[in-house]
């Protein structure tokens, strides 16, 4: 079965001085206050794209490496995924640096760099991202 | 200046009964809940991947917009861009669908509809996206 998922951007006014909140419609867990100041200076306390693509990124990938490690009969105890996602103002989204530490009971080294490496691949976010650069740093906790 | 944005997944369990939550880490915005049920059947009250991918899309063409309607002169009262985008379960993800409306004053049909469509084509999230089809419907309110 195919799942729409859906959010929804109100912006006011110009880029610079307009202001803007994003709603998750269809969980309805959240209502994000967004800024251009938080997304081209990092001023604090609201949102921008790039953090929500992180989101999105983080998300992805910690379900498709679950489900990698359980099909190697090596079910994660926890796995901790940070998505860094980069932007210049006039360049664009440079990349998304997936920073891993995980928990799994007796893989080997070898075997979880392996498999972290195929879910970095394989995460349908990661695909969809086709325009950027990704990269990955996983190890094991 | 570049602004690197941080988002972090914890994933406990396999894919299928475990769960995480996602946390915006630079804004501190939202903590929110995570589910494989959301993702592949559409299951109330959590978040997934998609649908944050969807706020990112949303709140990037909402601003791009927003820019190239003040330098047509044009400066936008209120945009609103809900992002719809599908998962497929075996597929992956198979679009982002903006449906936008916006109030714009003085501003002509023809130039709307295509300032919507250069707004769609050139936002750092859309370009990012390579690697999934991005359609627009866009209207004046």
């Amino acid at each position: 079965m195919a799942v729409t998922s859906e959010a929804t951007t109100l912006w006011t006014g110009d880029l610079e001085s307009g202001k803007g909140h994003t709603t998750l419609d269809s969980s309805k867990a959240a209502e994000l206050p967004m800024s251009w100041a938080a997304r081209s200076q990092g001023a604090a306390g609201k949102s921008n794209p790039e953090e929500l693509l992180g989101a999105a990124h983080s998300a992805c990938f910690s379900m498709q490496f679950a489900s990698l490690l359980t099909k190697n009969g090596t079910t994660a105890e926890s796995i901790q995924v940070t998505a860094a996602v980069t932007f210049a103002p006039g360049e664009g989204i440079t990349g998304s640096h997936l920073l891993v530490s995980a928990k799994v009971p007796e893989i080997s080294e070898e075997d979880f760099e392996r498999i972290a490496e195929e879910a970095k691949a394989t995460c349908p976010v990661s695909l969809a991202l086709a325009g950027t650069s990704i990269t990955l740093e996983a190890s094991l906790a």
